[in-house]
């Protein structure tokens, strides 16, 4: 049994989480951190544990943390993750971090986007960046793996392949994303309020969103260029799920036959990743682990649609993957 | 033109309020004050509102209001709007008071269910209580109407003419409320986040919502000893809207006919109540001042069922209809 | 491995089902029948199940079935499921009934509520209700289960340890649900097409849903005279979740401690019912085959609510949970 | 006053208009005309029309219209609504059409789009693109306005001064628009019942639907070279509203500044377009008339965002509009 922690324990993600832990058979939850509701068992914030787990929300520090657990996921917020991460893995624990704080792997870029000193630099551009489709190998051996952002998963995958076979232009990918609310997490916001929020679709952060660094450092790995990627997110009244539509210019005499077998080739045996012939809506994959993608054409360019559960493989649910993959135990397991 | 301000401008039922003033033809809106947001175009908290009313949000005193304004509506909340409301009052000043403050007319058992002094007991039971098809000769000539709870309004309406005609019993009448989430104000609490309340339907207050000794002392108006009412307010996954499904034992040789005859008759020549063969839902009336209604059988029970939208019959659309019978304006106005 | 069958494998009970069947250790599903969409990938309806099981929708008639399958759930609608049942049974394989065709046990009762002929009257009152909290040991060796409608299951589990101990009145019990829509099945009808829904909560079948003498005939099983309950459903703009919201008149000297402790103490050891302290919401128990309930007070009343998800424990999760028992598994396997 | 008639009258564009016609105070509503629901007062379709508006719902023909209606809204659907207006014409009777069928000046583009006959071809290219905001002359004296598609208002608005302004590339213009279901119209199919669109946004008609060409006609009027527009509709569990966002290539050397002052420029005396400085949502205009935009700048992209209520500015708001210029009312008449 491995036995595991997580720090930041109140949040959707970590609940998303808990959900499927408590389901590993080689998973025992020794610890759940939280700065509020400390004393309460984890399911009074989290109902669906109740039977399954009942550990009161505790406030261990690092050391402590050390002692009850080989292994701890961090749903804290950036520089509050990387100052605890880094005091875990001196202390030897392995870690898969929620947060953004170790995923760019350019410290200039990190301080820059996110406007703070890094609390670790040491640690960056050494970790793993979380997305077993491409970087599996990696992963199994890490002690640090930094669990992707939900709209860069949602891009990322069906880019990938693109870029990679030379398929779309590097100039111009336009990536319209569409979120669910829990992306927001859960807080007392009256942004995001039940009222302010349904009926109510918005564009936010057009320009400034945080994952479109993220985004163009991991597609643009096979390209001797930098790609750049224009980023849009919107908040959609609804609780969970992303959808991407993505617009590239496709190289000339590409067709929409190539494009889609591209992804098809090589998504052909990941167990996450499904290459569909119809247009998916987010529904399909509430609660799974999935990407569903496919690839259309719109006049001269090509679109791809991308779905996600962005608290599952935009989340939770690829920390499951990545835990799996460093304790070799069956990519799966737990996830189905 | 009647100058008319408006005190706790920043929440949704300012806002309604303020879509049926400025299509007023009668009303000039020459003030709107809250604590946030000072100095902002009140179009920028209410957008529907750019272009028709661009005035700056203010922060207004009483004295300061009492020179601008022939009619105030208080939208503050309780305690605060009784403070206001009596300087008010003192300078002459017309008001439409939204709070709580002067709905009961006795003075110990409003401290007892608000669990405060009043802060002015002496105006305690001598304001009329805003519900035009109760009291309209008293609400016209009225310094002060109380407008009514929305819960109470949906209840009230179906309830009294049945108790008035002694078809029902006074014991025993439950009333299961389900109400949008704007009945719980703009705020930020993260109860009320969207992700807690999508897909989460739930009651609240049993036993203790403080809409319950309101609709007890109105419906109690033609009874010798006092009615009991069982009240259960639900919130649900909308954002306007209640509906309330009353159950009441009838009285012995009363049959369905009687009991929609005895509302339909009543109801007859009420601009705003409608009383109807099919069981309605609350979009028939979102966005209308309209109280809908029918009645059903289930085994030896009467049921009533009715539906309002909790902003507009149940708040503003009822301040507005009192406030043209204050000023003696037809009152429909601005309604339609 | 047991060989698994459904008919009537198009509808959200049915995917919602086979979301656990595929997760069983124990289970092979072997046939997936349907009028609509023949040919086609299970997965290409229930698209969660996309390499999971790619089994394609058959056509098979009950003789076909018998020999795919040991054990069939049926998701047929009422009397074309008692003519399927009914075969199936004859030849030899055990089913589990998702329709009402053989939970009432009085032919009259149901030809009367149902207004048709029974197809298969012999059955009638043979079978065994499959709530396993009252009927565990008769489940185990059934060769025919008929699962619980979902408002039943939310107003029974709570109602009968009430009634059972004597603590409450067998007359006029009031039971208020409130539902999501998948409740409607999957059907083409604009009432339930999403603009007719959304924003618009309203009650149906008052006085006639037919979940009605359902309810009454379990709940007066331990008393001499036959309980009448008072049964409103109500449509609520939500996918999932039922919360019956139920008024009883205790009898004299009991009080909300001796209602409590009822429901905690018949409900102990179940793995699936959760007795709480506070008010709980749908989305509790969202994805989970839990029923959550709790007891308060409202004047004299005594005022229980309970909350399930009406695809799980009201509908798929309920019927594995009843295979579990029939096949001798550990009842919880696949449901946690 | 002037007499007015609805084909078409049972759907949400239809209900909605009449929610602005019995408002106005120079129009009778003498005619509403549906297949379904004869003979039933209009006001069982749209019950917000209760007490305002009680005739019913009829099936007269083209001739008898003429006699009754002055003017003639046709909601019917494409080639339909072309045999209606070209009769309603030669009788005399002005008409404002909802549908497709006379907003494409190119017969051949119609038919390729459409995939069928036009059925008054002799009428195609001589009628008026009813967006006011562009064709305000030619509406006033128009007997037929065929009123926009409701994609095409968000997006010809805020692209049209950019174009006419030599602001953006003409090439590469990508319009991605997220729609509430209303959109959709009023049916009974399952694509669009409540479960199957909460919770699950999507995109549809990618590359192929029919504002597409439309968009691109009336945006390539002030250019020698016919534009092209990459236009993708989504599908989002909302009941009204569009959001559209915009990439668009700036020409060199123009700037943010550039851009919005361009539009501000050219709609700041329009009474329903609001340019601003936010980023909108599509609840600041729900049951309004108006047009909320502002460019923003995203790489080296101009991203433009739009909102309009799809039922309102997207169809019946637009439709009285016109009405008031054809009929030389103040153009707000009844839409505030």
């Amino acid at each position: 049994m491995v036995r595991v922690g997580i720090v930041g324990g109140r949040g959707y993600t970590a609940g998303e989480l808990l959900r499927y832990l408590v389901r590993h058979p080689n998973v025992e939850v020794t610890a759940v951190v939280s700065r509020k509701d400390q004393g309460e068992p984890v399911s009074s914030i989290h109902p669906w544990l109740r039977g399954q787990l009942d550990i009161p929300i505790s406030n261990l520090n690092s050391k402590q943390l050390a002692q009850q657990c080989d292994c701890v996921f961090s749903c804290l917020p950036h520089t509050a993750s990387a100052q605890c991460v880094g005091e875990l893995l001196d202390l030897g624990v392995r870690v898969i971090d929620f947060s953004a704080d170790f995923r760019l792997n350019d410290l200039e870029t990190y301080e820059h986007w996110y406007q703070v000193k890094h609390p670790f630099p040491s640690l960056v551009g050494k970790t793993v960046y979380g997305l077993p489709e491409l970087f599996r190998e990696e992963i199994r051996t890490a002690n640090l793996v930094a669990n992707p952002g939900c709209f860069s998963t949602s891009a990322i995958l069906p880019l990938t392949p693109l870029i990679d076979a030379g398929m779309i232009k590097t100039e111009g990918i336009i990536v319209d994303s569409k979120s669910g609310v829990t992306g927001a997490g859960r807080q007392a916001d009256e942004a995001f309020s039940y009222c302010e929020v349904n009926e109510g679709i918005r564009a936010y952060k057009i320009g400034s969103h945080r994952h479109m660094p993220e985004i163009e450092q991991i597609i643009s790995r096979s390209t001797t260029q930098a790609v750049q990627v224009i980023f849009t997110p919107h908040l959609v009244p609804m609780s969970r799920g992303i959808l991407s539509t993505i617009y590239c210019e496709p190289v000339p005499s590409t067709h929409l036959e190539d494009w889609i077998n591209c992804l098809r080739q090589r998504y052909k045996d990941e167990p996450f990743v499904d290459v569909v012939d119809h247009l998916p809506k987010t529904s399909e994959v509430t609660g799974t682990n999935r990407c569903v993608m496919t690839a259309t054409r719109s006049r001269d360019r090509l679109v791809v649609v991308s779905c996600i559960d962005n608290l599952v493989k935009g989340a939770s649910g690829a920390a499951v993957q990545n835990f799996n993959l460093m304790y070799d135990f069956p990519e799966a397991t737990a996830l189905n």
